[in-house]
């Protein structure tokens, strides 16, 4: 059994990537851009010489069929091409050329395995512009209806729908006529983790759980010089208590992932009293029983610290995702992958939430990850070695191969 | 000797208010815009109509001269008449119109006095849209050149030059001709100690000295997901633990005002580890070894706490303004004519600059304050009562005529 065309998949990569390139080496392609639709079109164009059938739904997820010798239920694989507005080569776009490559090699073979292969492209995986992230697979799995994706709404009013409309994006098709027993994701790891032990492979056995909350909180503008100290509400000062005592909780939970990133001043003037501050909270877990032991010491914080204050606070969650296990099946084909690689690997969580945590609801699924220099994603500087591209992208055909072998 | 006409005074606060009018009630007259010029030229109507001679520099000062008796130097009565973007309907204002009742007031007494009467409307005292602020005073006073106000620009790359040639708002009338020996500007408190204490009218002995500051904290963008607590560059974090210390000085050196009004994350997203937090400081103290020691420690923190964490910090200071002492003559006159109209009066310094400060270094000067309902101003909420108002500009006149009747 050969393996992946080296030079082919990584060639892709920079193809893919100077679409929505960035000055800065980086890349935007924002989804529902017109960018992230020639980033579509580019894969489109490769699964159209392959010979696969095309479907499109009705949001833009984007199918491309190769079909198997059998009516069993189809292994897809796949990822998605959207990225954030700063974004990196790899994200997301490394997972659909490596389901197209592994295709690209199946067809090659002239061996047509016994269950059909789907290459998928998820719309609208990173969320940036318009929220949810995931929304793609979200809308593929029915837990998200195409009236409220169309209608979501961006900061500047200009709703999905009217994207869709502007850029002929959408499509009328359905994959209703197709079982899906299998998904498989290759993905940049986006943390440390493999770098720092020197592993070529992480075995994704689930995601960790999720949870986002804003908290609002609000005193009373007012002039810097005039109002004495203790005559004031200041949101930012009511703020600052919450967030340091917020901030303790990871090193009071075990494995908890907190992150403050958003926080906004109103009105943002280095002479008035903050008379609003909005902040957000990203809670993470692998496991659902802390995730909810942490959500409730945030609440609790925000209650306890935000009464002693004299200003008021709300909050309100803003998403919420449980921890996910991936199939036994899925990752046993991934490691068994590996192994006839030879390549180190080890068992690991997803830190970040993927396409595949969202599949993984409805179809048996696993992960493929590969090392992330420095750990960094969302990023231009974004990394992965063409060793560790290459070594990914095997084991990706390889249990490709695998499952859509079972009976 | 008479009083002003109150009904006149307080219907020319409605009348200017109106111009720049917000829908909630505020006012909208941000320095160099179409409002502004446009209460400038309300101001010019009647000055005009009394037979003032009206002197606009080049940077769009406003001087309406009444002619004293004598060449002895003249009284400068004023303030400003542009506002924040949400301003209300007297700061600045009144100060302006008040002067414009005085100078009227007298017109109409057929007794001019010694002295020349100089009502003063400066530009940009606000300093929301072109920084600094009382740039016209600082102008008049000869301490920024036209060339600098010039080639100021706003965020979005305008320059005051070019709205001065826009509107015509410039003239090029200069004052050296008439020597100017003493200013006072009537004003709002804006902050609640007159309210408070019952007391109907503010002798201001001086203005609390400022300092201004910006923090810039530089951290690692990364995922929120898979990067590690341990691993992280927080600039959050970091500026947090700054903020913490920072808040903690007012209740150490007494008497200071601290504020963080402006504090601004980057990218500002919920999912990414703050990368940038750029903060400011405002620090005021009356006393000038306060204020000094206030500055050491400010820069002890940012230095200590800094170094404490994963993050780089840099600072600069905006802006800086030492503490001032008013001239104890106009003080005296201040006093004299409260007394005479038999109010309640305390003796106390401004919390925030004013033009008066400005002028203070090159004239005897002095303020006089009217309570501010509530400590609010900067705000369409900002109020002072027409009993206050009146009160005030009769202690202006008063003080106006004592001091233009000196030898």
């Amino acid at each position: 059994m050969g393996g992946i065309k080296s030079e082919r998949l990584l060639s892709r990569l920079e193809e893919l990537a100077s679409i929505g390139a960035r000055s800065d080496g980086g890349v935007c392609r924002l989804a529902f851009s017109d960018e992230d639709l020639a980033g579509r079109e580019y894969v489109i164009t490769h699964l159209k010489r392959l010979g696969l059938e095309i479907r499109i739904d009705a949001i833009g997820n984007l199918f491309g069929i190769l079909r198997g010798q059998t009516n069993l239920g189809a292994v897809m694989i796949g990822s998605h091409t959207d990225t954030v507005a700063a974004g990196g080569k790899y994200d997301g776009a490394l997972g659909v050329l490596a389901a197209l490559e592994a295709v690209e090699c199946i067809v090659e073979s002239d061996s047509l395995p016994r269950r059909s292969v789907i290459v998928a492209s998820f719309v609208n995986e990173e969320g940036v512009r318009f929220m949810p992230d995931m929304m793609g697979s979200l809308f593929f799995c029915g837990r998200v209806s195409l009236e409220d994706v169309r209608l979501t709404s961006d900061t500047g009013g200009n709703t999905i729908g009217e994207e869709l409309d502007r850029l002929s994006y959408a499509g009328s098709d359905i994959l209703d006529d197709i079982g899906v027993d299998f998904f498989l994701e290759l993905h940049i790891e986006q943390g440390p983790v493999l770098v720092d032990a020197e592993i070529d492979v992480g075995v994704v056995t689930g995601v960790q759980g999720l949870s986002w909350a804003e908290v609002t909180v609000s005193g009373t503008a007012n002039h810097a010089g005039t109002t004495p100290m203790e005559r004031r509400q200041d949101a930012g000062e009511a703020a600052g208590a919450i967030l340091t005592r917020l901030r303790d909780l990871p090193s009071l939970i075990e494995d908890l992932r907190l992150t403050i990133g958003s926080v906004t001043y109103h009105p943002n003037l280095v002479n008035v009293i903050p008379q609003e501050v909005v902040f957000t909270i990203d809670a993470r877990h692998p496991d659902l029983r802390a995730l909810k032991k942490a959500e409730a010491q945030i609440a609790s914080i925000i209650q306890k610290t935000g009464s002693e204050t004299a200003c008021s606070v709300t909050s309100r969650s803003l998403a919420r995702v449980e921890p996910c296990d991936f199939s036994e099946t899925v990752i046993a084909a991934v490691e068994a992958a590996a192994t006839d690689h030879n390549l180190s690997q080890r068992r690991m969580k997803s830190g970040a939430g993927h396409d595949a945590q969202i599949l993984s609801g409805s179809v048996p699924s696993g992960m493929i990850f590969v090392p992330s220099e420095g750990g960094i994603s969302h990023n231009p500087s974004e990394y992965t070695t063409p060793e560790n591209i290459i070594r990914g992208a095997n084991v990706m055909l390889h249990a490709t191969r695998n499952l859509a072998g079972r009976l």
